[in-house]
């Protein structure tokens, strides 16, 4: 049982939280006027649940019951109310509360002397399967629900106000995200008002994705949250209403920076961080403005960037439940073959950068549903994976030959497999052929898809076009499918080469630029985020857009998907930037599980000198550049300082250095 | 398309009106004030689905979209909104809505020229898997909510009352179910009121199973839907409010009528039919005041009380689909292993009276998926029905010996596999092994329970007891499990022999008087039907209690469970008199699907005459015996008279009549 000293907090069935907000998340999406639900098979949480616990009281003694929703209690098999107080004997007691919520789901809350309820209780869905119960460190007060996500909430005051056309334009200075109040008389009339992440967007009432019409009245109206640089309000009799912003954020304070001599850099760091905390929300958004959905590939990347500016696993733990709903996997993870793999592979790698067990048991029997489905639609002949109706095989929005199986997808299936054999292995199970399957998978996707000659894997084995695109060969390096001289083969040939277009969307950018970085190239990095973001803001930028060509001028910059005003200037993987810094450039890695050892191998490229902290499990590691010098220190041990082919301990007390 | 003449109605995705109102129902019951939640698991209907229909327009027109929750339509693949007139032009057009509901569940309606929302439309919960759409005939109407069941309402007037100590005991003269409306002034205080079946519970508020207390105010206020014949209520100032209640119900005429010359019958079939209709709502209930929940077991006999009372098919789907809920299943149904094998036996049932092979359609993916999950709990060496964690291995609340596989519980298997491989066929797909499990299990049933010597099964073949009680014996004849000349061993041994004690279940007595009368003893089921509800007639009864022992006394008759009001007085299972008698008295039997052709082979037993109206698929047949003559006539063709070893066609003009 809890102990005195812990904090009581909600309990509910594990993953009904995540179950339940992504619900409402996912029908929260709205565009040019109307409700755009959600694409793929959102499912509910559990309507009835059991909440069980064994409890030692010290003496005779009473505890009040919060519930959400209804139920009884059986006290040692006894069934009773719970709308009034419980009187408990003194001794040992099995408790089980049998709860059920029609609205939004069960859940439970219990804060006396010797009964407490918390994370160590065990949950059931009439399944005969006890697991232990899900909660949330917010979520400790008994007057909380957790059918409302714990959000905070600050004043957001309006920087700039113009006078257009018989409108007021308001200017909030940055991208923000929040609720809207507007304060008006009746005489007002009808109020048209129109979001803007751009001026040009807020003006164009017809045109902005997303606008709201208050009919007349008199009362104060806040409105859905919603993101905005811009408001444009307009009246029917030309009077001005009080307009007042909030911004709604989790509070997550950031473990990492970053500055060093190219002076760009730190503005370039704030619009990175900007982005990725607006887009941290109850689970890693694509972006703010749209879709306002949880893409398992654009979340992939958000762990990444997670774990180098503030390490807070438990956004990740909540997106990747997210995504996974209520088995069974009825399609892939937002309906694309590749998304699904993610998941899974997203598991391993958040085990292996945390070490929590619990949550890979926590989502065991969903991953291995979701495992089963994905392997259940592999080519029954080739065991590669195909596009079966209703898949999505993507990879990224580019020129890829997409004829028969595609070798992208093929390495993601292995580093699938790899993922269920690591995972397995530390469940103390015995892997019923995971490994197995990835070595046959192996040796079929170099016999089928690798150019000897060439030197790169190619798209399709079954067109006869050969073609050879960054995809495959950006993931044979990241995953370590290929040796490290076959890897510098393909850098060679294919990432400094001209055997393949080049790379043209930021989410597969970052991609490509983990690769270059991985394999020694950082300065390609460091080029590439002057010229990208740095380009975005010379153009005003305050935070990262979904796309930005630099061969386009003013509003083109805007559109995106046929809409004038398509492209998202608020978008998650415009973060990247953070986690290629902190990874290649400061060089932090974790090198065991947990990052019990971890390896500062600092790049510094063409950086005359930089100063980085980057967050590790359970602490932070201090990294700078000057002089031809190397410093770290970090607040944990296990660290191991690497440049210029030397290397030793880092120690928690004071700067371990090496000079070139 | 659906044609002009065609009803539009609200149509929801396959399912979700019973997962939904299901859940409502599980939700429901009350026990001395506090609230008795499902003790299984009950489903959620989906959040967000399609709807899909090809529209042939024949000129530009305009048409109106309802829905319940929100979302949008893809007009030939292309977006817009549904909250504003649609337009459409001349020619053929690919609708697609897209609609999410969090209250209830989604649903749509559209009554234009051209288009109509109906049965012929289809539906998709985003995993690519196109099914019909369900709807229901009684919504029909833009105003209709699918969440709301359409229950019929009438007033209910008091038929007596009775002023005791200081409060007014209200007689509505017969058992009823509805609705109770108490209007009051402040100054009558707070007013307790206790709902009793009988007098005396209603007189004690303390027991009563339901009771409520309204606290001071002066608006009327409407209490939920209970069951009650007396309603005793106080004032904290003496005074009387007014109360009124309705009878709610589903309007369904009887097509079926009984009578002869035991007069006590008129009454038995009145308080059968009465206690029918009562039962006879979303679903089949078990008893109205407690536990109103749909029980498998109970429900499979309603089933067959349905098609000797008003043949209304709607009703037992809406209970299959509500017992299965949304796949997987994850435990038995309500726990029960023998209550999982009666839903797969009854859709075959169904089948079999009905010939509704669209129903069949709707729920295969389900049955089969609770085929898979019985058969993944056999016991690995003999594939037997075992109790594993979580099972209830039920039958009958009966002393039989339950060590190891049960017997009765292997004849359900086996008619599950039967039913299964029947329904298989029907579709036109092969058999995967049904009939060869169900041949393999017959071998090994009658290797391990059939005793030669007594000529019966006994219970359990591990326990060395053999035991023979009458469930499985009772099966073997119902299912046809052994050929006539071991049934008839069987009766005699078992039946009328003293080999087994006597059932003492009313739920298990209708299982053993189909059984005899069956074997061409209806007099045994005619002087059970006048000595056991004849038993409570005498005693009042207006309705059938869930169970009589002529033994007790005074209020002894309504404790149960350990509950001095535990025992329900209106109880499905005591309808059984209408089955036993339209299926074996008038003797009316189908002989292929749908009553295409169904035999009339009265057994008068000890009646002199009577006069029977029983219902066929389509039609009736009126059955009468007199002066040792048959005769029947029906409004559908396909009949055949039996009796006294004679046989002759039924016609539809005038009446068939054999003489013994």
């Amino acid at each position: 049982m809890t102990t005195n000293e812990t904090k009581a907090c909600w309990i509910w069935y594990t993953g009904d939280f995540e179950v339940y907000h992504s619900m409402l998340l996912n029908d929260r999406r709205e565009q040019n006027g109307f409700d755009y639900t959600c694409m793929w098979r959102s499912t509910r949480p559990e309507f009835n649940v059991r909440f069980n616990a064994n409890v030692d009281i010290p003496e005779d003694s009473v505890f009040t019951v919060h519930v959400k929703g209804k139920g009884y209690l059986r006290l040692d098999g006894h069934s009773q109310r719970i709308d009034i107080p419980v009187h408990i004997t003194r001794g040992r007691h099995e408790l089980r509360f049998e709860v059920s919520c029609l609205e939004t789901f069960p859940a439970l809350y219990i804060d006396s002397e010797y009964v407490k309820t918390g994370a160590d209780w065990n949950c059931e869905r009439y399944d005969e399967i006890w697991r232990p119960v899900g909660c949330e460190p917010a979520m400790t007060s008994p007057d909380d629900d957790p059918a409302v996500f714990p959000f905070s909430y600050e004043d957001t005051p309006v920087r700039a106000k113009e006078n257009v056309d018989s409108g007021s334009l308001l200017d909030f200075g940055t991208e923000t995200f929040g609720p809207v109040t507007v304060t008006r008389t009746a005489a007002m009339g009808k109020i048209l008002i129109s979001y803007g992440e751009s001026r040009e967007e807020a003006l164009d009432y017809e045109h902005a994705i997303i606008t709201e019409t208050l009919e007349s009245g008199e009362d104060s109206v806040t409105m859905r949250s919603r993101a905005f640089r811009y408001l444009f309000v307009r009246t029917e009799n030309g009077a001005e209403p009080t307009v007042t912003a909030k911004l709604e954020y989790i509070p997550i304070e950031d473990k990492a920076s970053f500055s060093c001599d190219d002076e760009l850099l730190s503005d370039i760091w704030k619009i990175c961080t900007r982005t990725f905390h607006l887009n941290s929300r109850e689970f890693y958004l694509d972006g703010i403005k749209r879709d306002r959905w949880v893409w398992s590939g654009d979340a992939y990347q958000s762990y990444m960037v997670n774990r180098y500016l503030y390490f807070e696993p438990s956004i990740i733990r909540r997106t990747i439940r997210a995504l996974l709903g209520k088995r069974p996997a009825v399609r892939h993870v937002n309906t694309i073959n590749d998304y699904s793999a993610y998941i899974i592979i997203a598991v391993w790698e958040y085990y292996f950068a945390t070490g929590d067990m619990d949550f890979v048991n926590a989502v065991w029997d969903d991953i291995t549903d979701l495992y089963h489905f994905i392997v259940s639609r592999l080519d029954e002949k080739t065991g590669y994976v195909v596009g079966r109706p209703g898949d999505w095989i993507f990879i990224d929005w580019a020129n890829i030959d997409k004829d028969g199986p595609l070798c992208a997808e093929q390495i993601l299936l292995w580093q699938t497999y790899l993922s269920m054999a690591r995972l397995t292995a530390l469940r103390g199970e015995t892997d019923p052929g995971y490994q197995e399957k990835a070595d046959a998978l192996k040796t079929s996707i170099l016999r089928d898809y690798w150019d000897e000659e060439r030197g790169a894997f190619i798209d399709s084995y079954t067109s006869g076009k050969n073609w050879v695109s960054r995809h495959p060969n950006i993931f044979a390096i990241l995953y370590d499918f290929v040796d490290q001289n076959t890897k510098e083969r393909i850098a060679a040939n294919v990432l400094h080469g001209d055997l393949a277009e080049p790379i043209t969307t930021p989410y597969f950018k970052f991609f490509e630029l983990m690769a270059l970085s991985k394999m020694g190239d950082i300065e390609t990095t460091q080029n590439y985020i002057d010229e990208y973001w740095g380009g975005m803001l010379k153009l005003g930028a305050t935070t990262v857009w979904e796309q930005f060509d630099p061969r386009k001028h003013g509003v083109e910059h805007l559109e995106m998907y046929g809409m004038p005003y398509g492209c998202s200037l608020c978008h998650a993987w415009g973060s990247g930037p953070i986690a290629l810094l902190g990874q290649f450039c400061a060089g932090v890695t974790p090198t065991s599980v947990g990052y019990e050892t971890f390896d500062v191998a600092p790049q510094p490229g063409r950086y005359q000198h930089f100063d980085a902290v980057v967050p590790v499990q359970g602490g932070t590691v201090a990294v700078s550049y000057r002089d031809g010098k190397v410093k770290a220190r970090a607040t944990v041990p296990g660290g191991t300082l690497k440049f210029a082919g030397k290397s030793c301990e880092i120690p928690t007390d004071c700067d371990a250095v090496i000079e070139a």
